[in-house]
């Protein structure tokens, strides 16, 4: 059932770019292209500086989360401690201790990488890398001035059947989640 | 640790909304907003019309999934078929079974919603519909003009070990194939 198997026949050639709106968050760009048949237009990209996100978990084995106003959704949501990277060359490792610890107070010892989420490709560069952090440390927190976040701790089994409940709806901290717990059931 | 245990301590209020520009697939908004503390700022907000994407499961546990390139990204990705509603106002399902035929020419008997994810709620508003598809009956595929997608199929334990291994990265795609993997073991 594969078209269009060669990778060359899918493959989309950029002409130009342009920034169309140099925003806060996101730098709007629109690209000229030409297609696999040869015909040209025009690609939307919301240009992301990036970001990390991290699955703390204590030694209960509980989850750190943080509840905030998320205005774009109209709602106050649960998630998983992130934050954008400080540079597009920063490392990713650095950004999720920083995030971590402004938003809960928290250090951790131990720090593995989960995967590379592509948030929403088909018209934004934006990854956000997620961690796994352990061997937590609890210190002062340090939002930022325009942060306001609430911090709480939720047994990671229960944050798992609130994601397949579909009680949970944001990104990094589904896919987090599930992969810290699917990792802790195959090990 | 919770520090604004109450929700009035991090709600937000809009005070002015204005598109700052109508771009082809968002809408870039500056909203002006009171903090918390009463301070105020400006939250910048991608509007978006919202989508929906389907995990499809045929009668031997293959995912059925779609390569295509992702210009924002600089990839050709694997994802699982997902495409915009017509409308904000549109049935998710109704645009889930449009975008399965679309890309892949298949319909299916038995429709499940999974969840709704916000793809990335710090700074956007869209939702995705997430559904599981079984009982598939091929048929003709009929792509938008600017669409060049590769069908593919794919066990569904080999697409959960892909996203284990941070092999997959968007976001809908790793969530749904997790979900649904989840649902099968937990059976």
């Amino acid at each position: 059932m594969s078209t269009y198997a060669n990778d060359a026949q899918l493959s989309e050639t950029i002409l130009d770019k342009k920034v169309v709106y140099p925003g806060l968050i996101i730098r709007l760009e629109h690209w000229d292209v030409t297609l696999p048949d040869g015909t040209q237009c025009v690609r939307e990209v919301a240009c992301h500086i990036g970001a990390s996100a991290v699955v703390a978990l204590d030694e209960d084995n509980n989850l750190i989360l943080v509840r905030q106003q998320r205005i774009a959704i109209g709602r106050i949501t649960v998630e998983i401690p992130a934050g954008k990277l400080d540079a597009p060359d920063e490392d990713p490792l650095v950004c999720a201790k920083r995030e971590l610890s402004e938003e809960t107070g928290m250090t951790a010892d131990h720090w593995e990488k989960l995967t590379v989420l592509d948030t929403t490709p088909g018209f934004c560069n934006e990854h956000i890398h997620i961690y796994l952090a352990r061997g937590l440390h609890a210190g002062s927190r340090h939002p930022d001035e325009d942060e306001f976040v609430d911090v709480i701790r939720m047994p990671l089994p229960e944050a798992y059947a609130r994601v397949m409940s579909g009680d949970l709806h944001d990104g990094k901290t589904c896919l987090g989640i599930l992969m810290a717990y699917a990792q802790q059931k195959n090990a």
